[in-house]
């Protein structure tokens, strides 16, 4: 039954040899890695606006000197990743680039950054998609939660069932939301160029603003600079692509780098042309569009485009998350269980726990996760740092042919992360605190791992332990709980074992109890030696833990092994086991934890 | 650390010869065991006006014959259960009454409202009491819940410590709720007999009054009698009781039966005399008492042990409750895990259960669990009926010295728990029509369960099937997932069990691993056949069923016993335990629950 519905769900199992089909053309690559980016579109250009609105009006026309900052920042984005992708062509992102180049702790600063901000991605962007939604149907506003866990339920099906199958239905959405997108620039740029747009509506470039700051600007570019978050996903997903992995990659960044561009630049050039002053209710985009085409078919259109690709940019999360817990589980400094690829060849246990982990943080933030906006961008613009230096000292040490430019790149690509880094922190320590209590503890939580894994592998190796003691022989304990079939049964395999000694273990409540037990006992299997263990206060593990310890004393002596066989009967069906008591369940784990006893159960099958 | 907080809460555990210390006095087991049927003085009368209302003021009179009813009806339980309490010294009152004189399901039907009806007791009864406290501290009222949850909790928990230490505790409420009734009754009469109340308040008895049917009479009496429920404690809880159980019992019912009618008549009494009309915000008896002292000292004190007593009502379904389930589990109708006496020899089980259960009630009916009253009442007649009946019957056949009488009294209190019972189904069926749905099923679970406990009784009976099979030979297979310290301990245990034939398996997800596994066990153990199974879907488990299925076949032609011996590594802290994957664990149940073979687990406890 189980298994049936997870067919339905997820599709039937895939051979690992089948892997190659669910690689991604360069198309559906550029869709399903990109929508992180691209959806910040709908936001960045606002934030700038936000910000430059608390020195007046006048100061909008900062917005484009701060706009070119941000295409600048990601020109050496891109341009970083970019040699990134061929330098690391087996993925790893941020993580692998600090690790190798600035070492361990860098590296996993970075990888845990990265790892939160995923989840943190989901949530934002699931949560933002809904508010979108339920702005259009104001009824379905009391149920945002219940909407916005179940957008992400469905993404993590999606994702379950494979990578090229949610490409496949996640296509068409980005790609009409840049069409939209394209469509509004361009008779926008158009309504301006042929005069029909008012050129009053904006201060001209360069009029002078009272009250404006460079700190005033420096948080105006670290707002705007929110819309790059999500350029990283490419590199962190290179194994997903078909050969050549890497130049694939690379000419989807490329793409990707140009979309985005293309699309900020035109939103901050409408939006400082049109005048447009940043409303609570109504987003910058909605009312660039509203302004080109009166709320008409087209406003919709956008409008409705924006909504579900604010939703699928939780769906970049799902592709890099996985990937980059395999790269920490690989290095051991994350459960091994990130590494088993599912069904469906995704690394499914990474998906389902991005799934879990954000709708718990929906759920615990009411589906109100803009305040983790902030903590997000910061989150994505650590890593950045990072791996840009990382790259910097690559080219320094390594020097190959050409290195200089390449050196340059990440060289301005590092020192503009590393800007916004701080102003974040400077302007916005508030909400972003956090950050510097929760990476200390998940690196703290690597690193534990990491020992405990190394710990283990000392200990199994053959090589480095002693060798394994010999058995000179085998004392079984059966515990009884009568005289039935199946004791009986497990008497006759300790016989067939060949033990040195054999003895059934009873642990009778009342002392009438055990007289009459050991009588019957007598008369039954008078060849096997009976052991009954009086327990006053009725627990059933004490006195055979207590028992057992004493004959493994004994028995470790003359390197004999002490084996405990349980019987143990399994009803036929499943709600039956409500109806016994689990004592074989209980003793035996008790048993397997906590002594260094072999515990062998004997099953007795029920048939009705 | 949980075993710590376990002893704090519930206190040392007790040995099982220290049970006569836990047994109760009289005056204790009064308190315990009545305090159900005493706090429904303070509601009962108020049903009957609340009845009699509806045909005016004026039929008011009426509530003195009806109390009279109500009367004799408490005689005919109080010597029913006088009878059956002697009858029946081990308790288990209108189940085993019924079970053994009317039959099996006579029995369960009377078992099974019981069951139920304690739940509801805890319900109901702790809902009311919160009433009454946040009626006096209003700003409580919106935790009212959070409140009596708490209140069951701490029930749950003074039973876990054992009905000693509970009775103990819970003694002086009772005591002083009976003090604070007798001063009201007592200075109540007294006004009336020195003339200090008014005559002119009543109308006198036997006044005609329009509009009064005998129907309209019939539910005032069923109304009534709600009063009574919790009568039949006593006869269920004889094992609890001092030795000799039967006569101290009887003497406390006497007592119980005497205190109540005492304080049902003079409740009706001051009701009528005062002529109280029922108003939905202050209850009957706090009107008589603000009559006849005002808002003082002695008001509050009445009002205050009311609350109380109301609150430990509930304590009657802790004790009553696990004895009946002991007596069902005995005979096999419910889990045996119900006859298990606790740490502190109480029946832990039964009490956690009625907690959790009247918790569930108390959170689904939000506190507000009076519209379950009528169910209740009638889930007590029902058995109330079915044990006289029994008893009647039981004079009738064994007609020992001086039957008569005692048929007489069984009779008279059989007829009128009928017609309470019919009146009920009559005048309330809209409240009460869920019996009818829920006994049928509960006796139906009870019956399957009785079925698979003797089901499997006859299974594991030696006398009635097959002998064992004789065990020929062995034949162990050894899952290995590396060449490592556990694998080889494993296998050295396999060799030392003189086993006819050892196969290590592996289970590679790619060919190539296949290959060099296969090369690597050359090397290492050349004498230990290998069995590799390629998995091209990832699964462990399904290959390595597939291939013991095979094994399994063959062996069992042979009579020989297939055994897996499986490794397993336990590390050092629990929560290591997600950083491995639990594949021993997954392969060691599946293989018990749908295999037929033996499984012995070899532990290899990790040092670091």
């Amino acid at each position: 039954m189980r298994s049936k519905v997870k067919r339905w769900l997820l599709g039937r199992p895939l051979k690992s040899n089948e892997l190659g089909e669910q690689r991604l053309r360069k198309t559906k690559a550029l869709a399903i890695l990109s929508s992180d980016a691209l959806s910040s579109v709908a936001y960045g250009p606002e934030q700038i606006l936000l910000v430059l609105m608390t020195a007046g009006a006048a100061a909008f026309w900062y917005s484009i000197p701060i706009g070119i900052g941000v295409l600048i920042l990601l020109m050496a984005l891109i341009l970083s990743y970019r040699q990134i992708i061929f330098a690391y062509p087996h993925g790893g992102g941020a993580y692998v680039v600090s690790k190798e180049n600035l070492g361990i702790s860098a590296g996993l600063i970075a990888g845990g950054s990265l790892l939160v901000d995923y989840i943190l991605t989901v949530a934002v962007s699931v949560s933002a998609g809904t508010d979108a939604l339920t702005s259009a149907f104001p009824s379905l506003h009391e149920h945002k939660v219940a909407i916005a866990v179940m957008f992400v339920i469905l993404i993590t099906l999606l994702n379950l069932r494979g990578v090229t199958e949610s490409a496949s239905l996640m296509a068409y959405p980005v790609y009409l939301f840049v069409l939209a997108l394209f469509i509004l620039i361009g008779v926008g740029l158009y309504n301006i160029l042929s005069g029909h747009a008012s050129p009053d509506l904006h201060t001209s470039i360069g009029t002078p603003v009272a009250g404006i700051s460079l700190f005033l600007l420096l948080r105006a570019f670290a707002s705007g600079s929110s819309a790059l978050t999500g350029v990283e996903a490419i590199s962190n997903a290179i194994p997903n692509f078909k050969t050549p992995a890497s130049h694939n990659a690379a000419k989807t960044l490329m793409a990707m780098g140009a979309l985005l561009a293309l699309l900020f630049s035109g939103i901050v050039l409408l939006a400082y042309y049109y005048g447009i002053v940043p409303k609570a209710e109504v987003t910058v985009v909605s009312q660039i569009a509203e302004h080109t085409f009166g709320r008409h078919f087209m406003y919709f259109f956008i409008q409705g485009t924006t909504a579900m690709i604010l939703i699928l940019a939780a769906n970049t999360g799902y592709s890099a998350f996985p990937l980059l817990a395999v790269n920490l589980a690989k290095d051991k400094f994350i459960p091994r269980m990130f590494k088993v690829r599912g069904d469906r060849l995704g690394y499914s246990n990474g998906i389902i726990m991005l799934g879990v982990l954000s709708i718990l943080l929906i759920v615990v933030f009411s589906g109100d996760t803009e305040q983790l906006i902030p903590l997000y961008a910061v989150g994505v613009f650590i890593p950045f740092t990072l791996s840009q230096t990382g790259m910097s000292l690559k080219w320094i040490r390594q020097k190959p042919d050409g290195w200089v430019p390449k050196l340059i790149v990440n060289l301005i690509g590092a020192l503009i992360s590393f800007t916004v880094t701080l102003v974040f922190f400077i302007t916005k320590f508030s909400q972003v605190w956090s950050v510097l209590l929760f990476l200390p503890l998940i690196i703290f939580l690597f690193i534990r791992i990491r020992k405990h894994y190394e710990a283990v592998g000392e200990q199994l190796r053959l090589a480095t332990c002693e060798p394994a003691l010999p058995i000179e022989g085998n004392i079984v304990l059966v515990p009884v709980s009568g005289i039935t079939h199946v004791v009986e049964h497990s008497l006759n395999y300790a016989q067939s074992l060949a033990a040195d000694q054999i003895i059934a273990v009873y642990v009778p409540f009342e002392r009438e109890e055990e007289q009459r037990f050991q009588e019957k006992w007598r008369d039954w299997k008078p060849d096997i030696r009976l052991v009954t263990l009086h327990s006053p206060y009725r627990s059933i593990i004490q006195p055979l833990t207590r028992f057992i310890d004493s004959i493994q004393r004994k028995a470790s002596e003359s390197n004999y092994q002490v084996t405990v066989i349980i019987p143990q009967f399994i009803p036929k069906k499943g709600w039956h086991n409500i109806l016994h008591n689990q004592t074989s369940f209980m003793i035996r784990t008790h048993l397997l934890y906590r002594k260094d006893v072999i515990v062998t159960t004997v099953p007795y099958h029920l048939k009705k």
